[in-house]
């Protein structure tokens, strides 16, 4: 590889790294998995990225895409080598256009960047994955991530109108547009969406933003039950309430929340809990907020805690995040596994997952968006004596956590994707020929398996 | 193909049906092309369509896959004769579940059908494409089918969770599931919305619904200036309004519509009209109308008309249904295209076709779905002295309208599809680069070309 190095800097200049740091930097995400790239295009433009990929497609070199390099599933790890392409330096908001109802950036704009530059103008660009502040719209189409809001107003898909893409052989794509609708033959948006660097390399985006709600609201609720915070989540949407957000949380998550967080925070049984953010016109909100509290307590919640100011909505949320940091606090990994399950079984995956603690040990954590049934479900992997985290049983846990859900109708990733971390289990999870039709879009469009080879099984 | 008739009837029995009448009534659409298939099979399962499939493949015979046959492009005209394969019988909505927030239907079922059956439980299917009341699911989602209510909304593919299909070679594919969130690979259910029966054939589809919104409320209102109609629904999104619906008619439609409607209808002077719905909770629903009709009384409306029943809503939407029988009460035939621009365009647009109108004589009549640019241009025939259509000025004025249309960044179909109508502006609305690769999943999918052949000039 080092004469192509030396060839692919001559062509692309000082936007091409050997440098051992920079290869390091580029080797893995926030998964375990990690392998060095041998080169690394920090593009500019998309002609650096069309150029680099020309390149490699004329050797047949691996090329790996990368954004803000924050996935949960290996999907950017070069594992075989060649040339990491990253577009984290493709940050420009190139507009945010109320009049059309667009807004066009660059790969690497992070998420949240763009959601400031939208309500800077009184516009709402909803998707809102908890990595927002540091995961770019380029990773974010690229896996079709979600969010706590997905709820009501849809996932990443939903507000991608047009896409600039490299393609395998570096020709340039432009698909879609910047109309709100657009029946112009085969959906190429769609097909790129959720492609995990696999099929093309996107380099800019045409979104679609909304304008901003007037106001929000929130409230929180604790039950004695989990299967009450499961109930109420129904009974929510059956009063014919579509919040923004519904978030559910389960016993073991609460008991670790309360070693973490100040008393009187959580009361001291509560084995169910849930967060609901509504949206809306400001005349709306406060009776809406008063109905779900009624819901709420109908269903049997010990105590609910409404938030009318964005301050006290924020407090909310930041509970939710301390849920999350009480589990870190714990000593113990955490496996993430971003399953999803028909609504209805919310309260068979719980049990199940507890009925696999209590046979195994191994604490299972569970919380996450319950509107959509994408719940979190965290094996926690125990440690031997000498502290070293004990990784077969939880990995046996995975599996069978998998099987469930497979079997249960449900998803094995509602948001983090495929990539390495779930390749094992993709075969099953998608049936024969679903896997097939894989394999023929793969071939198709990168004949030579040149784009993030090795990810999904393909 | 009379022993391969005689062998697929061997083969399905009552299903297949060769009678003249029978093949007249699959010949055609909405559109004026026709073409008589060589058999017809009516299917009543999945099985039914695999098998056929199946029986098409192994001998390289043309299929066209048919829902209702109501499109508007000629997309399930059997151009290349073969099977055509309907699906018209698969009615079955096989649930409705709201714990799940789904809804499982076969793709015969009509749209309004389906779309009671959630209501009776409470429960929402948004799309809403003007033939919904003789449109299918099936065909709904090939065409990935509109309405006006997508602004708020989104069209039909952010209701599609999961799908069957039968694949070009009959295997039967399921994808997606009826889990709210899956990234489990590549968006397959996608990759099939709005693929005009070219790809796969849909047998049936979870499809997505949320709690219906507890109430709705309309207004139109009528400005001396088309400008001013535009503004508003500017001023109404830049108010931070996202209203469910919002529909803009021109001055030719509007004159058109006060020579069938009764006097007093329409003010005599008016050249541009808004119908807005919202819907939302009931608590605010009367004040953002109220807020509404302040924003367009300043935009310059001389005359607004509050809906604020079930009952005059609906009359509001009659009045926009008139709009479009007074259109063909004129006794000319329109060419009715769907095309969407960028939503800042929309007064640019209408003195567009104001200008081709003054400098053609041909009428060019424009009123849609304002709200997302997606506005339809009808093209009226004039008639020569023996009552005969004149065509090719006609023709000459559509392909006049979508290059402009593109060089304003907009699409030629914003609902309908590509089919045969459209199909000699395709590659030039998509270029080059998009229509290979619509060729490379054409041959990927498709390889022997018998799945809807000559649909999109593929």
């Amino acid at each position: 590889m080092k004469s192509n190095t030396d060839e692919l800097k001559a062509l692309l200049g000082s936007c091409v790294s050997t440098e051992p740091e920079v290869l390091q930097a580029h080797a893995t995400d926030k998964w375990h998995a990690s392998a060095l790239p041998d080169a690394v295009v920090l593009a500019e433009c998309t002609e650096h990225v069309a150029a680099a990929m020309r390149f490699a497609a004329d050797r047949g070199i691996p090329v790996t895409a990368r954004g803000a390099g924050v996935g949960y599933v290996g999907g950017c790890v070069p594992v075989r080598g060649g040339i990491v392409i990253s577009v984290a330096n493709m940050r420009r908001i190139v507009e945010v256009n109320p009049a059309d109802g667009v807004a066009v950036v660059e790969a690497g704009v992070l998420t949240a960047d763009l959601q400031e530059a939208c309500l800077a103008q009184g516009w709402f660009y909803p998707p809102d994955p908890a990595s927002r502040k540091e995961s770019s719209i380029g990773g974010n189409i690229a896996t079709n991530a979600g969010g706590p809001r997905c709820l009501k107003y849809g996932v990443t898909r939903a507000y991608v109108l047009g896409l600039e893409v490299v393609l395998a052989d570096g020709s340039v794509l432009r698909c879609g547009g910047r109309t709100h609708k657009n029946k112009q033959g085969f959906d190429l948006v769609g097909l790129f969406c959720g492609s995990e660097g696999m099929l093309g390399i996107i380099t800019q985006a045409t979104l679609r933003i909304i304008p901003a709600p007037q106001a929000r609201a929130a409230l929180h609720a604790s039950f004695p039950q989990f299967a009450q915070a499961a109930a109420a989540v129904q009974n929510i949407l059956q009063g014919g309430h579509l919040p923004a957000a519904m978030e559910i949380t389960d016993a073991y998550t609460l008991a670790a929340a309360r070693n973490h967080l100040d008393s009187g925070v959580l009361p001291a049984d509560a084995k169910g809990h849930i967060i609901v953010e509504i949206d809306g016109r400001t005349d709306a909100i406060a009776a809406e907020l008063g109905d779900i509290e009624r819901i709420l307590l109908a269903t049997g919640a010990a105590e609910v805690v409404c938030a009318r100011t964005e301050e006290e909505v924020e407090a909310i949320w930041q509970l939710r995040r301390e849920f999350s940091y009480s589990l870190k606090a714990t000593g113990l990994t955490k496996l993430n596994e971003d399953i999803v399950i028909p609504r209805s079984a919310l309260v068979e995956l719980v049990e199940f997952c507890a009925s696999m603690q209590q046979e195994t040990g191994i604490p299972v954590a569970c919380f996450g968006h319950s509107g959509d049934g994408n719940i979190h479900t965290n094996i926690m992997v125990l440690k031997d004596a000498a502290g070293n985290d004990i990784r077969p049983p939880a990995d046996a846990l995975v599996h069978r956590l998998f099987a469930w859900v497979l079997e249960h109708g449900g998803s094995i990733t509602g948001e983090h994707g495929i990539g390495l971390a779930k390749a094992p289990w993709f075969g099953s999870a998608i049936g024969p020929v679903a896997m097939q039709l894989h394999q023929t879009l793969k071939n198709a469009l990168d004949p030579q398996h040149i784009l993030n080879p090795g990810k999904m099984g393909l």
